[in-house]
């Protein structure tokens, strides 16, 4: 399996924050994480709320764990709250299911690792994702 | 009270992989708890994701904790999702109540401990945690 | 980075309990912990207590999470207690810092995840975790 | 009271990382925290090892938490391990008390957040972080 480099992050995130940007999107924070869950880097830019690392940590981590982005997790949320909110805490409190949790997939589609925007409206956010995902050239299933 | 032999245990996680591949699921993990609710083998396949083994322990935790199995977790979430969640919180957090907890009985209907299978749809989860246990001479209760 | 396959994975811990019977140990328990640390395998023996998978993965976890073996945390937490025991907050509790975590590396180097042995006295858990990764064909850092 | 721009927090973290490796450091973990002890940037270099983050963060956390950097952490920390112990569960057990928390200052003396860096020794995580500090224009408390 390939790692996502240092490099390929911060290409993510600059150019997550550039669709930003050109949006005209509120203040955004960006995280990517590996395979495993775990932060490569992460910025927030100036303006956004202190809390958005959190909430960006968030929606990346339920995507790596559970293999699914952001809008399929807020689904079943909707179809079986309760399957979420005990997932929730098998995961060590560490959700939240709403898009803006994007994977980020080679192109055999292993998943490397999630992109996970905050910041704005949730489908904005993981527009973002996934504009960054797809500058680094690769997939995003959103 | 009988145990579940590291031997039995093996079977149950090989032959719900079996019965996965048959019938062409995802990727799969499964785990074995004894009747105390700690893990005796535990197996995530390649490819499956790595929150796997918190939400098949989860199913299965809940099953032995309960003493219920995931539907009917499930029907008692329905019903009255503040005990569900309230549990939960006793339990530490512990419980993931849809089918794939699977409870593991001897022939005069003792609890042995129970099968956590995660990977495909909670149904089919369910499905092959009952075909290993089945296939390891034991009663399942799904 | 290649990962550790389920296949590979059965190697080691069955390795690992074979050499534990060679050398007359008590009964084991043994994890192989991904690159992000996360449960790829895990099996205890009969007779082993019910502990063994929590004590057993923390051995592993902390492995792989500091990118130190056990020998090399119990250095640390010999040498100055109060970092470990903050490590062990930053990272959720889920650190033992006694040999028989031992990390699995590739011919280059690269940590692929780790192996986590409980069960005996430290020394003679990290022996039959370093015996379970070489005869897996990969190179063990105890 | 100013706050660290992500260009400042981005240079910081570059040139911690140009320290390291002029000084041919082991691959690094570095992040900047505001005056809140948020997270403004974080980057982990390609061979750290995945727990890296939780440890830098937690090394500044304290340090912008308690207005006293890793040195000065220690040194209570040998001093009085109890107290160290119970602010660490005060704080959430998100300390680590040793060099590489690093606290940046404006020069009035004001502490607009903190630096942490892990992945070397403690006093060359520190150098790292003063290096990153410096070269962004602010003071640092080591």
């Amino acid at each position: 399996m390939a790692v996502i480099s240092l490099r390929r992050a911060r290409t993510m995130i600059r150019k997550a924050f550039e669709h930003a940007r050109g949006e005209e999107l509120k203040p955004m924070a960006a995280v990517v994480l590996d395979a495993g869950g775990n932060p490569i880097a992460f910025e927030r830019e100036d303006g956004a709320s202190p809390g958005r690392f959190d909430i960006a940590r968030a929606k990346a981590y339920g995507a790596v764990m559970l293999g699914m982005p952001g809008s399929a997790q807020m689904a079943r949320a909707e179809a079986q709250a309760y399957f979420i909110a005990c997932a929730n805490g098998a995961l060590g409190g560490g959700l939240v299911p709403v898009p803006g949790g994007v994977l980020v997939k080679d192109s055999k589609g292993v998943v490397l690792g999630a992109v996970g925007v905050s910041g704005d409206a949730s489908d904005n956010d993981a527009a973002a994702a996934k504009a960054g995902i797809e500058a680094a050239g690769l997939a995003a299933e959103v």
